[in-house]
Parts: C-alpha cells; structure tokens; sequence
C-alpha cells in the first residue's frame, strides 16, 4: 500500500506524488506526438487527455479545492479534462476527445510541470487544520493517476493495434519456456462466513467498504489462469459457434460484431497472431489468455464443465495469497503483456495478482451499507454499480503498489481491451 | 399453485390447459382486428404474435416432441412464431413482428383450436411411460402461456396508449377512495440465515432452484408500495434533474429519452395525467406508481435517503405473508390498473402480491448450483442472466395462480412498459 | 384527361370524382383488415393511411378551406392524415404511420363515405363565384387520389411480398407468349429547339410548367423496354460486381444494402424467381425488369455501352406517340405487372406509357420560370426539387387518364418499390 | 493556365511539379504536429493524409505506371493513402482516416521528398515514346494535388475551427474597409445558342467536356456576391425558421442538424461572431457571405425572391471576364477567408473568381457526349456525377492558375466547409 488514509509525513507524501506523477511520463517515453492524440474507439481515451485529466484532478480537487483564490492555470481545461463529473459542470464529450489537436502534448506537458511545482509548494505549505482532508484527497489523486497509468497502456496498446503498420512499443523482453505449461489443478476452499471488503487503515476506494459478512459454501478454484492453448481449444471445438455456451446477451454480441477469437486475434495460415504492444507474434500458448470479454470468460467456463468464481469466493481464495503480490507480473516489469506461469514459483495459488483482471460472476453492486466519499468525489464510483461485472486481481498494465486482495474493478461485459482473463471455479 | 411439477391426474391437467388457453382469449375480447397486429417498438409484441407462439409452444414441444411422425399444422409457423429458441432454427426477427399482416387473426385462432384439440386428444392417449416429462412440459407450457397473458395484456396497453386517439381497453370498474393513503410504515425483519429459492413439490422455474443458504442481516421493509403521490414529490423536488440521485447510466437514459415522469404520464396545465387501460385520466394520487424504469426506482429510493430490497430480503419477507397472494389485485380482478390500499385489509405488510411488479436491488444471476432444465427447454430463463435485475411479486395483469414468493421476473435497467414500482428498504 | 384546369359541368365534376373514389376502395378489396395497418418499411403507408389522407385532403382544401364554419369530421384526423403540409400545422410522423391500430379500418371507411356525402352536397351548392378556384383544387384532389392508388399498390405489394406467408394479390390473368421478344430496334429522332413542358388547357402540375424551349440533338430511342432476360444477362456478366459501371453513390448502395438483382427477386437453385401481385413465381424473360433504382437503371445503360434518356428526349418521343397512351399496360388491365410487348402491336415506339416508370437521367429541378401553385397547395411538388431523378409514362399501377407525355414522376436514386424500369438511348 | 494537355518542354514539367509540390507544404507550415493528425468529421481528412495521398498519386500513376519494375516506397502506402480508386484495390476507409497515428508527420514528409527525387529523375530519362501520356499524368497529378490544397485549407480549417482554444492559422492581413458596400446591380446577358464546356488545347478535366450547344434565354446576374450583411437579413426575418423558403430536404437538414446560420457562426450576446483562419472575429458585414450549404443557398434566393444561376448562364457570363481571373482573391493572397469588394475596382461583374464557390442550380451531370478519361483515372470525375450540384469560380482557397471559366466543382446540398457562397441570377 503506498499512502495512508490518514495523515501522513509530508515528505513521504510529496514523494509517492512525484513518483507516480513521474512514472505516467515514463509510460508515455516511447510514444510519437501523434500517439498522444487520436481515439480509435470511444472506450479508449488520447494519452495526452491522460497526461491532461490527471493533472486536471489535482488541479481542480486540490489546488482550487482548498485555495478560494486558485486561479486555473487555462480557463478552458477544466472543461477539456474533466471526465465525468457532473458536479464540476459541462465538458467536452468524451466520444470526441480524438478530435482536439490543441491543446498540444508539449503544452500538456508544460500544464503537468507547473501543477507538480504548485502542488510541491502548496503541499509543503498546507495548514495542519486541513491536512486530514487534503492527503486524502492527495492519496486518491495519485490512486487516480495511477488507474490512468493502466488505460493509458490499454489506451495505447489499441492505438497501435488497429495501425496497419503494426508498430512495436517496446520489444518483449523474454521469450517463453519451451516447455508447455502443466494441466491446472484445483485448489479447495471450505466455506463458512466470510468478511468480504477492505477494514484497514491504508487508502481504500468507497466501493470496497464496508467490510460486511457473506455466507460462502465450500468451493475450488483453478491454481492458475486459463491459457491460450486451452483457449485454442474452445475456439477449435467451434466453442463461437455454438449457441448453447453464450449467454443470450454475449451470443447477439459476437453475432453483430463478428468475433471469432480475442480481441487483437488474427489468424494467418491456420495459425494465430495476436498484436501486442511487443509488436505482431505467434500467440503464445503458454501464456494467459486475455482481451476477452465477460460473455468469452463465462462462455469459455460453460464450455470447460465449470463456472467463474464470485467475487466473495475470489478474495477468500486471494487473502491466503497476499503477499505474492510482489511476485506477480506488473506495470513494473516492464513485459505489458500477461506472461507464462513460472516453473520455478511453488505456490499452490498462483497468478492471482498481475498479468490478467480476472472475470467473476459477480455484478457490481454496492457492499451492503456502502458509503460514498463526500462531495464530488462521490461519483468516483458509486454512479457505475449498474450493467457492470467485477474483476479481481490485477494485470500487467497494473503498478504493483496499486492492488490488493479487496479491489474492485468493474466493467460492461462486452469490453476486451483491457487485459482481461479467466480463472475457473467449481 | 396450478400444477405440480410430477403427474398427477390427465382430468385435471386437461382442465389447467384449457382454462389457461382460453384466459388467454378472454383478454383479447376488447380488441379490434387492427390492435392485434402493430408492435409500436421492439419489446412489444403484436397479440396475435403471442397467441400464435404460445400454441406453437404446445405444438412444438409436445405434440411434436413426442410423436415422431407429427405433421406440422403449418410449415412456416415455426419460423413465424419460434421466439428465441437458438435449438429450433432461424425465426422471424423480433423488431420485425408488426410487419406482418399474415397470417391473419382469424387464421391464428383457427390454429389455436385445432392445436388444442390435438393436446386434447394427444393428452388423453399419452403412453404413461411418458407421462413424467409431458406432464412438465404441458404444465411449463401452461405458466409459458400466463407469462404471455401478462405481456399481452402490457403490450396491448402499449399499442393502445400511443395512439393519439386513446383508446379504451375496458372501462375503469371503481374509484379511488377520497381519503388519502396512511404514511407508510417500517416492518422490520431480523436477519441471519436464510434458504433463498423454491425447493417444494408444485411447478417452480428453474431459475427459482436450487434452494440455498444465504446470510441477511436485520433489515426493514415498507408496509406497502409508493404511491403516485409519493413520487409526484420527487419530481416536484426536481428528482429527473438532479444528478446526485442517479446511476451514471441513469442519468444517461433520462438525458437521451427525455424521461421527466413515468411512462404514460403527460403534463397538461401542471396537472399530471396519465394514459391507462381504463383510458386517459388524471394520475390517482392514491395509487401506488407504476411504469417506472429500475433507474427511476432506484433514483427514488436514493432521494428518499433509502434503498431498494435485495431479493433474498423481499423473499425472507413475503414468506411471511404468503397467503395473502389470494387477496392481491391480479388479473383476475379485471382492474388492469394498481389500485390503492384497501383501507380494511389489517395485515402488517400488504401489496406484496399483485398490483406491481417490486424492483429489487439484485442482479439477474444464476443461484448457486443452477441447472437449466434440460433441451431446447434450457434456453428458457439461464441465457437470460445479464444486464437485468430482478424484480418480485407479480402486478395487476398477472394470473393469481401464477405467481409465489420465489418467483423471479427480470428486465433491463431501462425497461419500463411492465407494470412496475416501488418498495423502499433500509 | 380527365378534368380540365378550369370551370365544367358541376355533374362531371361529380361524376369524376366518385369514379375516382370508388376506384381506389375497388384496389382495396382483396385485402384482409390486417393488410391495411402495416409499413414494412419508412416509404410504404398502410393502406388505410392512403384512404384515410387522400379523404383529408379534400376535407382539409375543399370543405374546410371554402367554409369558413366547417366543422371537421374529427378533430384528430388532420393530425394522423396530413402527410407533409407544414402549412397545415403538425402531423403524425411518416415513419410511424404503421403504429396506429386506430382509427380501425371501417372507420376509415367511414370517414371516406361521410367526406364523399358532404362533398356531393357541396359541389352542387358551391356559389359560382367560387367555382374556378373549387373545381381547380377538386381536379387537383382526383390527381392526388390517382397517385395514392398507384402509391397503394405499390405499398400493399411491398406489404405481401416480404411476408414469408407470400399472400396473392390477384390471380394472374394471362400466361406470357413462349416465343421470345425479338431484339430492340433504335428509332432515330431529329435535334433542334423543342417546347418542353405542358402549356395546354387541360389539368397539369405545376411541374411540367411553364412550357419552354430546349435544344435537343439528335439522338436514338430503343423502340421498347429492356427485358427480365435482357437484364439477367447483365446480372450473369457480373454487373453486380463490377464497379466500373457504377456510379459512386450506387456501388455504395449496393454494398451496404447486399442487393444482387432487381427487387422482389430471388433465385433458387439457379433459377430466378420474383414476388409479384399475382404470387411468387419464376421471372418471366419476356416480362420488362422493373422494381430497379436509377442506380442500376445507369449501371444497365453504362454496360450495355448506351446511355438512359433525358426527360426532355424522352418526351420528344412520346409526343409522337401520345395517342397510345389507351394501349398501355395501366391499372385498369388488372395485371398488375409489366406485361411482355404485344406481338400484334405495329407501332414503332412501343410501350411509352404504362408497363413501368421510366428512369431519365435527368435530376428533378424546376423547369426555367417555375411558380408553385399557390397556398398550402405550394408544397405539393417544388419543395421536392432536389436529390431526386425524373422517370416518365405511367406504370401497370398507373390509371390510364392520370398520365401524359409531359408528365414528371420523381424518386431518389436508391428507390425501387415502384415499378420502374428502363429504356435505352444513344 | 499552367499546363497543356499535350507535350511540353520537360524543365518547365517539372518547374511546375515542384513548384506545386512546394507549395503544398508552404500551407502546412503554420501546423503542429498534432494538427496534421485528426479528423472531425468524415469529410475532413487529417492533412499528412492529403500530403501524402498527393504523393501516392505520383507513384502509382506515374513511376509504377510507366516503370514495370518499380518498388514502391512502402509496401502498405497503396493501401492507407488510396482515396477512392476501386481499379487500385483495397484501401484504409475514408471515415476512419483520423485514427493512424502511423506513419508520422516527418515519414510522410520523407515519402514526399524521395518521390519527389524519383519523379525528377524519371521526368528526366522518360522515353519520348511515353511523353504524351506522361505528360498528361503528370499534369493530372499537378492538378490534383491542387485541388487538395484547397482541401487541405478548408480541411485544417475545421480541424482548428472545432476546437474551443480557437486557434488562429494565419494572422488576418487587412482589415475591411469601413464603408458599406454598395447595393448589388444587375447584370443583363443575352440568350442565344452557347457553347457550354472546354475546347481549348490547355488543360482541362473531362468533366468540362465536350463542349456542347446549349439554349439560353436572357438572364441576369448580380453583379456582386452576397455578403453577409444582406444574409443577416434573412436570418433576422426568420430565414431558418419559415418553411417556405426551403426545400423539403433542406428543411429536414436544418432541423435535424440544428443550424441557424452558416458553419463557424456563433452568436454572443446578440452579436454573430465566425471562426476563420486568422482566427475568431466579429462577422464582417462587407464580406461576401461563405460556408453555406446549397439549401441555405436556394433558401436565400427564394427569401430574396430570385434564384440561382445555372452553370450554363454563370459560365456564359464568366466568360466575359475571364481575364479577371488575376485580380481575384486566391489561394496565393493569403488572405484564407473572403474579403469585402475591392472599391477601386471598376469592372461590371465582379468577384466572379476566387473569394467564393458559387452554388449553381445546376445539377452534377455528365455533359452529353462525356467520356471519362481511360484506365484507372476513368473514376477521377464521373463515378460522382450524382445527388450532387454544381459550384463554380473558385475561393479563397483555390491556386490561381487551377481555375477557369468552365471549371466545374460538385458537393452534396448539405456540404458546407468548403468556401462557399451566393451570386444571385433572375
């Protein structure tokens, strides 16, 4: 966890702000200036609309929040980087942000440098009376830069995807064992009641709290993530084609849309490609299956005989494992794509954070007694707890420092373009 | 309950077939040639089309399931009338079914009669080695045909309420009463474990099974619905323009379609009026609301500082209360309106049952351990599970005998031509 | 002609008009009541829209509009039967004109018998002072019904032809000769200045006025229409699949749309059939292709290396053989289809008039010195004046007294619900 | 003039290509990265896009046209930078042209610049057997890219013009005179038989030919454009909002697109202000009226009570002031938006060049006689030839030496971010 609730020392805090502030940049170091600006679908955002949204965040929730005298550093940037917050007011639809060629990414950059040195000061200055509230609001700003972090790269990994002239990000760093990946194995949960929800004292989002109590019944999960050579297996089994795997909602989906196999799938030969942000290349088979959708995860579970987990039964399963976090396949190692299991890792339960989000079959709702923070803040993620289903754990476009057995990421069922797979349940 | 899920005597099921198939007629007496023909949008379905597919249900499945050299009564009525059965074939789209003034009404209800008198006749010779399974498919196909009487009776208020000409269904039988509705009160049920789902011996869905612990805490439910007077304050206290009460789709859904009432409602000289099945008339204060999106419940139950009952607590509670299912305002009662408390009914918790459909705030999810029945029959309500959320407790165009405290009906978010309201929790 | 611009005989007057209403409830009578609701498709009206709006209109311009204290028949009618009068004020919207179940079809009827009763009476009691402006807009309104009866059938093929029922019409009257078509002949006409447009003292449009002068080259028509077989050997040559002879919009089209052959065609083990009024049936060779577009009208003419003709040349010819216009193919035949060219007929230029519209390659603009008619009456044709392509001599759904060589039909380029087809120039 | 359709000296050849080829650039000059990139709406394509389909043009037709063994610059260039040519083969779709971020702004310029040497040693070492039609290519291809310059303006205009920083392109270079233009007069012109089209040996595209006869009557025609203080007028006699000056089309396009006056108009506080390249200004009253669509156009003329001219009497009238081509506003004055009546000019009929494309009513339809060049170029004009109309004269934005009298430019009725505008005819 990087960042308390509560008040913390200031220095700490000035540096976890840089540090994330910083490694959005880094992100974006292999970019052309024209990568930072078109929208090839309305789900992906331009990744200066990142750069410029984050920094809008601090901006506007910070520096204007506790300063009446703020004067914004553009009077039109508000109205260009505000995402979704009804309470701050009008903005530029989101469906056109490919449609702005100004504000440019050197001015975008310019914005970011001049609010870190405001925030570095005002941080430095802000009386102790209002310290609670602004590192908590400081907190979620770097938790939101950091979320940006990870559709920033599945932002840019489409924008590269759908070019004809396949451009690399950057080259893959390691080349998988020759040897194929050992069949799963099923490891037993007993059930009982179980607290489900965050009730520490490290940052949280509203959407994780309260921790309440859930009945769970014994069950099984999978010790590892579905493959793409099991994939392969579905998709060969004519597993698109047959109605009786899909949910009436996935079947019109992959009817209308035409899919026949993951997104950034291509078969050449009989063979199968997939685009990766390491450039064009074989699907691998020992690697994680992802870009699927919740129809593909549930379709794929109904043809293998078994089920997705509940989210209630994916972080019972992911307490026992906590502390792998540090070993899972993050932002962090540099690999933007979910690797194969590690031969060498003796755990039972493996892969349960980074590489993939994993599917449940849990919709997103409201904890039982949930809370949202005050304020504008309060649309951060209490408005999307409808049509959405829950994912858990993670994946490689995620800072290792972000996660935790608690978190809730959510999306429509029909979304693939963030790193997405599949663990089965019993 | 009409029919048990085993045998039972060839007399009596006869009996429940043609009671229920000429239900169905009877609800169409009122209407002129013209009215069973049209589908003013997609979710409604012309009346001839529902009494056309409700027959092809019986032919199909049982007098074609189980006699190998049945001949069909006609070979496009398969295409025709099949609804979404993937196992059947193709059929006739859905949007398209107001485009066909063939076959016509006339020939619908000739086949209609010569159908059932081949399940007459087939019904009294059926080998009793078989009778196991046809008798559940005739007593599905008997609840099959009550949920067609309740979309028949919705859709026909649709066909007739967008026409400028207003048409009356059938004239309104009794008015309100003068007096205003008590405020409404708090039952309050304690929690703890409790078996969710139907596991007794008469016909249940298999969406209702399997039976299964779930933990509630104590929890507390309105004595009755909201009224039309209720919800007038809402909007009064400008509800559909505020966004803090809304989901973010929602908010959307009410911005695209215009929505500033419920469904059927009309402002004319700051008096709300709305159209009904009795005709055009002003909004009864007394009534419990209806027409209502889940977004618009939900949006109430936010401005009312309370929220919707998930469904394991709404069933927890019409198990107490089960036997008044007799006392509710169905079908039967040929209102084909909510109707207002009856000041003389004492009971605690009242309108459980009948008058309108109760969101909830639960996802349309499998149960643990569902098993869709087996066959074409499976397409029946599992594909269905996404993007809906449950809704408990049967409306005024629902068959008395059709409906029980487990029963689960679902619908989109955004749905709102059922007869659909409010009961608010905490 | 059947009525002149100016004063008659107040019986005469009469006399047409109920000829002329009685004629198009006589197109009316093989349908079933469900037949009259319907509108597969935003061009088409249900039938009971053309007899319920073509009664409106002499409601609305005779009986009101010389009345000042007339009190319309229902207070509704004008808003569900105005078709694109802005002047008149809102209308129900076009596309949603097979919404409406009622008002029933013999209340219509109704509405047709009451108007045609105080019509009776007021023509013969209408003041002569006001006759030449009355009898004006009382010829006015039996062209328009004329139009309706031809737009009627066209609109209940379309109604039968896309049920998979495939409902007959009329039975077909004659069988085709089984001798083949000889090969079309070129008749050369002579260029010069010509008058084009109507200028005598009969009843006309608008726009065929004002008569003015062009300057023709010579040029050649073929002596008939093209055939069914003329057109299939365009479709074998893969004229459906060669851009070259397409214009943009057209390739376009017939991308989007999937269209392969003309339409109401549709081919079976090879064989090509088409839907007609007279039932489904294999594709007379002999019989002119109709229900094309402009689009492949040009397509046609630019692989057959001939071009279409402009109006002006087209009614260059037809003025030479205006008189057979009584032996055309109309809707007083009762074929309702294009009928092979007769073998006895001698003429030169044969099948000018009826059969099917012919596709000009002249866009519909006013002619030099155009004046809309006055009042509401104005929006009858010039407002049309654009998009659109002109197509000459009448179809087999054309009544016999309603065309002339200088009148000017008009559609988009995409249309084909009407009978239309195509003769050669060069 | 700048080049003969025949042979001519190679230096000069090629002084022409790379002058233009330059001058392509020099508009780009004021652009950021960014701006080179996106694409509002479909019409608008991104300008590295137009700088490098100009070069395609080159390559294809020229070094791959006439060299059997050339290698192209980059195997995927045919496919991203083919605009419409379906004899070239597949391509990237024109809508989706502002989501490639590859290749970049400096690949294309690279591209620009080795074409650019290949083409001067080719234009060096051709056979003389090959001349002619290399020469005609060539000349083509100056044309072309011209006609994309244009594009390029108009297109970056609304690239700039969408976005709510406004941009400014260039800096406007004078300022409006403060005197009101005088009224309008009118010119009168004799009738007669008229030569329409070219015949000259310079070049020219087939659209303009063969000349033709054609009949005029008298005519005249303002002798001014229509600026904007006389289109205020309309607009504040209710113009957009009195159906009986538009056509049926026109009067839907407004409502549904919801415009109340020309693109880049915005009104503030009760003052209309425009977008323009030098950046967002009062609208200048003296300017000749710019970015209408021809409905606006046609809707005007009726307003005013005339109408527009044909493309025959604007030619016929043009070609008495052909040399005044010279003085017009272009391309080459920099000044990128229309400018106010020069006062000092005495001639009669002015403003017929340059400042504005002059909406015809003519619409776009092949000459009599047309033939479209041979091979792939056959789809440069003709394919378009309908739902199109014509335009004439050139604008601000067009090269001087690209137009001429018989010049035939074509949009759709709704297209209005070109420089167009209004000379009335009676």
């Amino acid at each position: 966890m990087i960042a308390t609730a509560g008040t913390m020392n200031r220095e700490k805090l000035l540096e976890q702000y840089l540090t994330t502030r910083a490694a959005t940049q880094e992100l974006c170091a292999p970019l052309q200036v024209e990568d930072y600006v078109i929208q090839p679908m309305a789900d992906v955002s331009p990744p200066k609309w990142h750069l410029g949204h984050t920094t809008w965040f601090f901006e506007r929730f910070l520096l204007q929040g506790f300063q009446s005298n703020y004067r914004p550093y553009h009077e039109k940037y508000e109205y260009l980087f505000n995402s979704y917050y009804e309470s701050v007011g009008d903005r530029w639809l989101r469906p056109d942000r490919g449609l702005l060629s100004r504000p440019t990414v050197k001015e975008v950059y310019e914005f970011r440098s001049v609010i870190n040195g405001r925030m570095k000061e005002f941080l430095e200055s802000v009386p102790d009376s209002k310290r609670s509230q602004f590192d908590f609001l400081t907190t979620l700003g770097i938790h939101h830069e950091q979320q940006h972090q990870e559709l920033l790269v599945t932002d840019l990994k489409n924008i590269l995807a759908i070019n004809p002239l396949r451009p690399v990000y950057r080259e893959r760093i390691s080349n998988s064992p020759r040897t194929s990946i050992p069949a799963s194995k099923w490891i037993e949960f007993s059930g009982g009641i179980f607290e489900l929800g965050y009730a520490g004292n490290e940052f949280s989002f509203d959407n994780e709290r309260p921790q309440h109590r859930v009945l769970l019944e014994d069950f099984a999960l999978q010790d590892r993530l579905v493959t793409n050579g099991e994939f392969i297996e579905f998709i060969q089994d004519g597993g698109y084609s047959d109605f009786h795997h899909w949910l009436a909602d996935g079947w019109y989906a992959i009817q209308t849309l035409g899919w026949k196999a993951p997104m950034y799938w291509e078969q050449l030969d009989g063979e199968w490609y997939n685009m990766t942000l390491n450039g064009f290349r074989k699907v691998d088979q020992n690697e994680p299956v992802c870009h699927i959708s919740f129809y593909e995860a549930d379709a794929y579970a109904h043809w293998a005989g078994k089920r997705l987990p509940t989210e209630a039964e994916w972080e019972r399963a992911a307490k026992t494992v906590e502390d792998s976090v540090v070993d899972g396949n993050f932002v962090e190692s540099n690999a933007f794509h979910p690797v194969p299991l590690n031969p060498n890792n003796r755990a039972k339960l493996q892969q349960m954070f980074g590489d993939v989000w994993e599917w449940t079959s849990s919709a997103y709702l409201p904890y039982p007694g949930f809370k949202p923070e005050a304020g504008a803040i309060s649309e951060y993620n209490g408005k999307f707890m409808s049509n959405q289903m829950v994912l858990r754990g993670g994946s490689c476009a995620t800072p290792r420092n972000h996660i935790r057995s608690t978190y809730r990421n959510f999306f429509q069922c029909d979304k693939r373009w963030q790193f997405t797979g599949i663990r089965l349940a019993r």
